[in-house]
């Protein structure tokens, strides 16, 4: 996911600024901690108890004596399983096309070698391309990330994860080595998510390009590496650039952080929406998403744009435009959108009034200036997981979240509706790649064609007992559409 | 305006197949007919003493003498010119483009040929243009919809105009081609709507293309039919597409449709919303606005849709998604969007129950088969303006409105802020191609520049108190953007 | 209808105020002209024709050479027999009532006179009361809200009917009198809506009452009058208070108005909802219901308020609690809904901003401060029905809609199915008191009994078709209830 | 507050049912359980190693030396006085009331014993009690719901304080009696949350009346029980039902379980809500909290009621009155919200489809009849706190929150804000009863006088910068009112 993977880029980059032991502090800030948390206290505590050796130090064996492995605790297996049959209830596309495309074995030959998160919803797209015919071996995109039981019902399952929570940035590419460099067996195929696992194979192993069909990648900043490498006339095989087909645009941003700006503010605070005063920084598919589900709890919400059209929607969805400094004084939480840098300044913050909540939905923590706050005037308190005070020496308090990193990350879960569509997606993505004919796609950065992306969507429809009107012939006609489609043009969102 | 050209074209069609007089009786069902009612009764009965004189066979002259104009009657110019000043209230746009760009007359020496609905606000158009230094002929685009006093203003004022409500099909090229083919004087730009004026001179005058700088044209229809030009290589001079702006299509699909369905309905059947069943066939921009106004009085609603993509939309907005067969026989409202045609045909209308009202928001009369409704069992009653009760043999009603014409157009009014958005959209667009260095712009067809589009939008935030915040320097480096824009990719909407 | 009897107090107060030809235009302002405009323009035409002769002087007859009324034109009986029928089938209610209760004739022997509004409406209701078993005389509660056309086809139904729109102040007491003064035929029951037949009879026929069993009454101002009689002792027979029963209040204030405020604005002025910035006086069931439309409509909306209770209602909705003078200069529209007087006066226009459009939904015309705007340097310029500019020196202008009256009743319509409710609550009232036990109400002021109240309500569902769920003996034990209601408290609302 | 208490009462027949082990199990599905988890871990950890201890056995001491308290650990003193100054800021009234009445200690002499939930709101009403001049003695309503830490800043504050979290049924009862039966010190008012602590006095300490001026209760049970007992004509002295002031009622219903519904949800499931269908059983406050908040977030809603008001309600309100059994195989949430018993049975259980989720809104624990669901052919697997899948044979899941006790209790925060105006008005009723003067209350149960009401609403608006209008002496004199209200009447909502 898009805003995953800059999480990553930004933690990454604290590698090199933080002392080791402060790296493992931080663990606790990042996102699978909030989703483990709530699923597992228990495995957890069991974790606790070997905390100490590294994977890397043991000796990993499943039931079945396959080694070809690299995880925490292969004893977690049955508790992860438990998770990933609880994720395939609410992923009914990839089920679906398990049974649908089970018959022709549409990646028979695939060797998929992929580096994402490794999560339930990650595992039910792995042994979906699976039981499409693909081989796969896995790494994690994220250092925190992995769940650790799922990680183990994989290897359980005879799946090749080299991938544990609270990796070091040497087993972070220990791991991804793991995944490539194995002998007897070459991928054809690369599912990546940041852009990382391509990087390493640019580096390491370019020939290893002349057999790769394809790479499906759906990062921000993955895509964003794979249109300069397009640009230097670097790139070898065709991409799949999945971050933006709009049914992920539409789900991630406008209608996942709709639900997800409550809860992450909830979760952190327990603040009561009604009547209280927002100001929303940016007015683009997140931003909406976020005013539209606080004008709905009761608050009253101000947005602050730079482009013109976005803001004329904003009037017209019936919110006040401002400038931050117009209300800064008098707003009860400050929520950035705007993919952009600075957008709350020290200036800002030194004018909020006592017991303002600052957090961020935009696409990294370089929204809020978080930096500016770390002067020795003010007191720093943790008050919650996720939640510091931030004390003026006058006393006044500002409740920052998440030390400005994305909150929905951080503090809420990511509902696996969304993840199955994005999931679907690639997996769609990587039987086109692996299946299309001689010269379909050259060395370039591809868009899934239109006609995937609604197939993607009407793969969901079940799941809300949807029913689909077809058209007539007479209709088709009329339109000058195919009866199947695509049916709109592709900018249309 | 999109759905008005189309209109015309509808009716168009009628000329052949209906005798004269009743074609004159539908004059009362025309769009001009529910905006002039609202404004000028009083108009309306000054008009019928001198109905039967056609404004061909009189003498035309102004105050100052002049006669290079042909309109209803001229002693109404005083009423017109009072609603310019109402309108011109209402398009800040305009008149800010007329203070910053008067200085420089960026249309000094323009010769703008145009032919649109003459209304209020085109007059604010017309004497921004030539506050801006063009000089303008204009006729009329809608047989129907030209607002007297109005054309009578414009006359007085000195512009040569050719319009008058009810033309006959004859009086329409009459009055065209008395813009166009004028002694000492000879075109350089053509503003249409419709295509109609482009298609005349195209067959008659050929020649003045060679002086002819290019066309601005804003009708779905006009433009399709540019495009077909382009395609056959017959497109002469460059055009410029304003329907496809996305100022205008936000404007006038989603959130002017928000509130034209409401008054539509209001205005024709006095419905209570409340608790009402309501199927919207069509999960477009159109649809999206319908649905959103009528769940937020308190309608259910039901969405039909072909598009996987918009039918998920539909679901995460809260609408079940249903076959219109699913729910035909429990709705007590039907609404079209979609664009398409026999949407709703017999087997529907045969179903509904008693009391059912049926109506057409989406492009053209084509969606409800009205037609069908046309046989000997069936009665026709017409109990208001706009609102026939077809009655079963069994004594069912269902209330078709407008004879399945657009709701919008004909029952409700559009709001003079969304036409402000279209016509400076125009103005801009004159600019650019009179003033355009040769070479920029080829014989093809044009969008307005993101840029301009923003530009638009910029013009009309003054009227909601909005504040735009500007980048920093230090803001705009990090996002690879001008300061000044364009902010977003052209296919953001 | 509660207000629509204090318009028509208002109204009264203007006849002393204003020589008759003045009176006489202001007819065109009055609540009937706005329903039958839409209705009828066909019949209007048709009174023109005899408009001089009063129909005191007329003779009167029907087909069947009844002539016990005084109507306009008996000729419009079957055009007014047709709006008849179209309310029919948005009163189930009624229609039910007739039924179930058809057997058992329970108003048998009842000889009601009533003074109401004379509408459809009343007529489906005055058709049910006779379908039960009584006999009716009526006359009209207001001068001008008479739909001409349903008087015709009450009186040529056998009904006696003495009204007319556009009566005198004289012809509104003689037709008064004409309906309780008949020789041989003597009210046991009275229906009234304002007090003026109470009145009457308490004046003119004050031994009248021994034979009456009860008054309904239906208007603020005439519940008013009654507790009044019924404090000072004078109140001779029970009295049952339809205005406050919980369906009148919820549907004619909260409901309705959340429609009419929208239907109101956009007929008169076409105003675009969008972004417009509102300020709302008073938070009371029709502030409510303004509110929550044009917020919902895309209008910024702030709230004043003087009782802390509804103020912190309105803070969780989502609305800004302002003192008046903190908005009036920013703000687009004002909607007064307090009950209260003097909420917008002189010194509040002066500050609007040009165009500003003001309007008032509560109970009556006191709420601005018309008055104040009738002075010399002000210009007033009528430029619709019901919409008046006035203009102030320095050319700014403020839209005064329906001159301060109540914007719903005087520029919307009142959906018949919340008028349903309210005649539905009359019938079942005058059964309740026709047939009570001896005893059972004393000279008192009663409400409907709550489960009359849920009655209504119930008999309204099958509308929606609302399948309504019944106790199990087991929970109306548990719950303490009867199984058939009632279900809550009086006071529930 | 109304629900919390009425979950004591379910969780107190539990004692009966359960041997003690399983009782204490159960700890970790109480309502404490899931606020102090979010906020302090921490503290939980240190709460493990003295677990075996009863506080009963502990010697008890603060820092003064003073011992007449009981607790669990007077070492949490400070991390439980940052809660209390966390809450203090959401609690601007009581601040505000510290503030205002401190110069007349309108407590002086105020002996208050309590019984309430402990937690830094009780806290902060505590200290302020004590500002006012009284001395308090308290202790808990519940036996899972005391924040130890807030106990032991209390007992360090000075507080005679007996509570702590996982009481056993006699350590309950200990509790109060200890707060009661104290030499040399005799309450003179009781606050109290259940009805527990009265029913105590009235049986072991009948003649502490004599000195007592009156009870202040907030919970409907407790509030049940004193209706009762004024029936019997056994109350002895005057008390206050908190529970039914408007203030409350709105808040703690319609606004706090609009926010909860979806609080409770997402922590427990991540469901998303877009899209799901819901049903929810009853449309009184909070089912109207709840459908509006789903229906916001994109879910489509379904609604059962058996009074017809409130159906009718629904209806216009835009939601579909079904019956349960005609919607309870299609949706994917149930939710009750009746105060009935049995409104979901084991034949709808049966009938759900797969992950459906069942949780209660209501008023206890009797609403979804889950005793049902405990038979030998269904499986019971905890997924996670407060979450059970219970798995039918052919492998159907239903997902149960809370094992249907109280959803927003169990699974979501309070919002202080909400607290704050219950304890206002708790303070206020206190002062109330303590300087009535003789004879203004009697022997029986009142309503806050109205004024009050609306003085702790008006105690409330700053929160929200809220500026509310003053009457002027013309509009008072109109109204009737005076110009500091009351302004409603009783009844109004």
């Amino acid at each position: 996911m898009r805003r995953k993977s800059i999480q990553f880029a930004d933690q990454k980059q604290e590698f090199s600024k933080r002392p080791s032991k402060i790296g493992r502090r931080s663990l606790s800030r990042s996102i699978s901690q909030s989703s483990t948390d709530s699923y597992s206290s228990a495995a957890s505590y069991t974790d606790s108890s070997d905390d100490e050796t590294s994977p890397r130090d043991k000796q990993q064996k499943n039931s079945k004596g396959n080694g070809d492995f690299c995880i925490k605790n292969i004893k977690q297996a049955d508790f992860g399983r438990r998770e990933i049959e609880i994720a395939e209830q609410e992923m009914p596309a990839l089920m679906a096309l398990r049974k649908r495309a089970q018959g022709e074995k549409p990646l028979a030959g695939a060797k998929v070698v992929g580096c994402t998160h490794i999560t339930a919803q990650t595992a039910v797209l792995m042994e979906t391309l699976s039981a499409l015919g693909a081989q796969c071996r896995w790494a994690a995109c994220n250092i925190y990330s992995t769940q650790n039981e799922v990680a183990a019902a994989l290897a359980e399952g005879g799946f090749s994860v080299f991938a544990w929570k609270g990796e070091s940035e040497d087993d972070f590419w220990w791991c991804i080595d793991r995944c490539v460099n194995v002998e007897g067996w070459q991928p054809n195929m690369i599912l990546d998510d940041g852009g990382d696992l391509t990087h390493w194979i640019y580096k390491k192993y370019p020939n290893m390009f002349k057999k790769i069909k394809g790479i499906v990648e759906e990062s921000v900043t993955g895509v964003h590496r794979l249109y300069q490498l397009s640009k230097a006339g670097k790139l070898c095989v065709p991409a799949m650039n999945v971050n933006d087909s709009v049914t992920k645009q539409k789900f991630d941003n406008l209608y996942c952080c709709r639900e997800s700006i409550l809860d992450g503010l909830k979760r952190t605070t327990d603040v009561m929406f009604g009547g209280k005063q927002v100001v929303v920084c940016g007015y683009g598919e997140v931003g909406k998403g976020c005013c539209a589900a606080l004008k709905a709890m009761g608050s009253i919400v101000y947005v602050t744009e730079i482009d013109p059209i976005c803001a004329l929607q904003a009037c017209m969805d019936g919110f006040r435009l401002v400038k931050l400094n117009e209300v800064i004084r008098q707003v009860d939480i400050v929520i950035t959108c705007t993919g952009n840098k600075n957008v709350v300044v020290r200036e800002h913050l030194d004018r909020m009034k006592n017991g303002c909540i600052v957090c961020n939905m935009g696409h990294s923590n370089t929204e809020i200036d978080v930096a500016s706050l770390r002067t020795p005037e003010l007191t720093w308190e943790r008050v919650r997981s996720q939640v510091d005070h931030v004390i003026w020496p006058d006393g006044k308090r500002i409740v920052l979240l998440a030390e400005g990193r994305l909150l929905n990350l951080s503090c809420s879960t990511v509902p696996t509706f969304v993840l199955s569509i994005t999931a679907t997606t690639q997996a769609l993505a990587l039987i086109e790649l692996y299946n299309a004919p001689e010269g379909r796609y050259k060395q370039d950065v591809y868009l899934l064609p239109k006609k995937m992306d609604e197939y993607v969507a009407s793969l969901h429809l079940p799941t809300f007992d949807a029913h689909l009107t077809e058209l007539t012939d007479e209709q088709a006609k009329y339109l000058g559409l195919n009866k199947n489609g695509p049916f709109k043009p592709n900018y249309y969102r």
